[in-house]
């Protein structure tokens, strides 16, 4: 019934649960029909018993057989399966869940132009299979629960990092987060209801402006100037609708690679305690900046200031670890509507960063991705230039491009066509709260030198 | 200077950290001052160059000293750290959140009798070093960004795993969420507006409670009885209030550990179809019910039945891997929100959890579960009787015991008392949206039979 290739690389058990689903997939062994016990086929195919008992339980958990207690193994009943449904896509690449979700899937693409993300390839050499191994062997405790503040070693490393960036925060004053995205959530869950006017960088992350919406706030758009936030238009919007809060990019805005100039921090700062709202400063492309940059929450001390950030950036966005440092009342709040989302965050990503924290390879690796980035956005800049875009700033840092196509251009379709062949882009309008930026397009600097891209640009923007 | 101890099992570059990190913090190294540099140091101690790089890396980590471009390195300023701050607990711990984080900062406690969870012990032997080595030898795929509706080989040993216990989903009807708990919330964002009504069981899960009324949802109690919930008032509360959804736990419910009958599950969908109502089947604890045993979602094949799971009963409460097999359009309004909230889910749990149903341990390591369990619901029974609990059902199956005490006991004051002696109780107040059950508490069968809370309980419920 079964032949066994004993010279093959695949191990015995796998070829044995192969053979087997194999016959029962197209029928060969019926429904109901009795398989050998564990000892005759594994003395047929001179394997050991447990080889056998391992296959048996793989093909168990496959729903392909079933063990009846007492009398053995047999051909699972094959119900009619359900035709597979996928959610191919939550909707096109130019819509905000469309392009949030298709730069998550990144295996499907060709060109992961628009997407907020670095390669693996830029990645891998910051979570170590050293550092992975020294996680699993404390496998014992990867089973209790994880405090929901967050795991007390990652909460230490993070508030050593914060203090090298100057920024003085106790370990207790720290959540850690799914992602600076569950940040925002719990932020807006917690701290604000429905109807509140919070303030929002034009043009911004274009995910937060969805997760704000669906709150029921009302978004105040604030221009974002070349050294930060329009501390003009904050003034009268703060006079017209007293918002409850503001979020801001100090460094490394996204989309537009600004830095908030020192003398503004200190403007914004006094605005906020004026006006009495509170400041999210969402750091998350921090580690691409030197640590010595000036942050509100450096000197801010945690008055107005509730300081934001996570590894999705630098270590990958794969491990979902991001972090809140606040007042402790803001934290406690914070963690209670933590509760009541997710219960708690999970651990072993929090020990594989806290691992990354501790080994001192953290530094190294932000260092060595800002050098890259660094030429990439030379590399970028050029390609881009070449194929038709067009820039307003003479230099830019970070991850990102922010760069405009000709005036006539019809980015939906462009946006869509980009799509159907493999390159995702990022439609500039879905970073305009105020439906601004319509012929913007936000470019991942590392994919837009990629030449599949500048051939597809350029004769649709020459034309 | 620093003298290492060559015949130490602690490495050499550990020793250096420490040596150093106690000469700076207690001020024997000054502000400032210039370290030695790589080279010196490593000739000095006769250490390799590497050894001294990576002490001095994590120094840095931890703030203590700083590199300076082109300078080497010097003892960084010490700054007044704030006193650290600590959210000790949410509340005490006879309320929601209380008992919620104390159940999960179980290293505080000498008796966690309230909690919902194994103790690690009985979950180490699921996910082994072989497990977790095999997903880290993969590490390179650790890096991307995770798909928001799970990875697809977990939704995949999803899928064969319903199907092992007779629901029909295809892995595309699956969405992968953080725990049971995000699936809840996400339930109540994406289908339900505030003010709409919502049946619920009395006894029930008590978290579940406080995070459908942080969403303004209106509960409708429907009292649980020994097969179920009771249909009667299912449909009564039908009329008056037009409920959107039911939560329901069809096996093991929490906290009595009663199955609804057969019968019962045929009468539910009936009374769901008449009136309108979608059902959230919750089957978290369903690992530790035979698979064979009935769920709604069997039957009903995802007409009227969101379907519930989850790994933090039977493979820990840190991972945080929950699902949702539901009909295709609710997966996607659901994986909306999900995108809207955390972005997307944490790989690497993802990644092991799959790892575990893939190897067929899981069937085996709940089938071990239910056995202990078994055994261990005699043991507590008895023990807590003679402490002066009583229950009213003979029997019961599954983690809690539902049980009572005196009439005249304050069992806040008897909560809290116990918190203080490192018991963690579990108050039957919480568990009832409807205000009853004042008397009861819900036990952990594993933590029940423990001498220390038989010698608690004994002199109080006696008194």
């Amino acid at each position: 019934m079964i032949e066994l290739a004993r010279s093959s690389p695949v191990p015995l058990g796998e070829q044995i649960v192969d053979r087997l689903a194999r016959l029962i997939e197209s029928r060969q062994l019926a429904e109901g029909m009795r398989l050998p016990s564990v000892r005759q086929l594994a003395r047929k195919l001179k394997v050991g018993v447990f080889t056998v008992v391992t296959a048996y339980d793989r093909l168990v958990a496959r729903g392909l057989i079933e063990a009846r207690q007492g009398s053995g193994f047999f051909v699972a009943p094959r119900p009619n399966l359900p035709a597979p449904v996928e959610i191919e896509q939550a909707g096109a690449p130019d819509t905000v869940l469309g392009l949030a979700q298709q730069a998550l899937e990144v295996d499907r693409l060709a060109v992961p132009a628009g997407s907020g993300f670095l390669p693996p390839a830029w990645l891998a050499d910051a979570v170590t299979p050293a550092i992975l191994a020294r996680v699993a062997r404390h496998a014992a405790g990867l089973f209790r629960p994880s405090p929901p503040q967050g795991e007390a070693g990652l909460r230490e490393q993070l508030a050593d990092r914060l203090r090298h960036k100057g920024i003085q925060a106790a370990s207790g004053q720290i959540l850690v987060t799914f992602g600076a995205s569950q940040a925002f959530d719990l932020l807006a869950r917690a701290l604000l209801v429905p109807g509140d006017a919070v303030l929002v960088e034009d043009p911004g992350y274009f995910v937060l402006f969805a997760q704000l919406a669906r709150h029921g706030l009302k978004l105040l758009p604030v221009p974002r100037l070349v050294d930060g936030p329009d501390l003009d238009a904050v003034e009268t919007l703060c006079r017209l609708h007293r918002p409850r809060l503001m979020f801001t990019q100090t460094l490394l805005h996204n989309p537009t690679g600004s830095n908030t100039s020192p003398a503004k921090c200190h403007r914004l700062l006094g605005l906020a305690e004026k006006h009495g709202f509170l400041i999210v400063e969402d750091d998350v492309y921090g580690d691409f900046a030197p640590d010595q940059a000036l942050r509100l929450a450096q000197i801010d001390e945690f008055q107005s200031v509730i300081h934001v950030g996570g590894f999705s950036k630098a270590l990958g966005p794969g491990l979902r670890v991001g972090f809140v440092a606040a007042a402790p009342a803001i934290i406690r709040q914070l963690m209670e509507q933590k509760i009541l989302s997710v219960l708690s965050g999970a651990l072993l990503p929090e020990l594989v960063v806290a691992e990354v924290l501790r080994s001192g390879r953290f530094r190294r690796h932000a260092e060595q991705l800002r050098r890259r980035l660094a030429k990439a956005q030379g590399l970028a800049r050029k390609a881009l230039t070449a194929a038709g875009i067009t820039f307003d700033e003479q230099a830019g840092a970070g991850l990102f491009l922010w760069g405009r196509v000709p005036d006539r251009t019809d980015v939906g379709a462009l946006v869509r066509s980009a799509r159907e062949q493999g390159i995702l882009l990022a439609a500039g309008r879905l970073f305009s709260p105020g439906g601004g930026c319509a012929t913007h397009l936000r470019f991942n600097v590392v994919h837009a030198a990629d030449p599949t891209l500048s051939a597809f640009l350029r004769p649709r923007l020459a034309a």
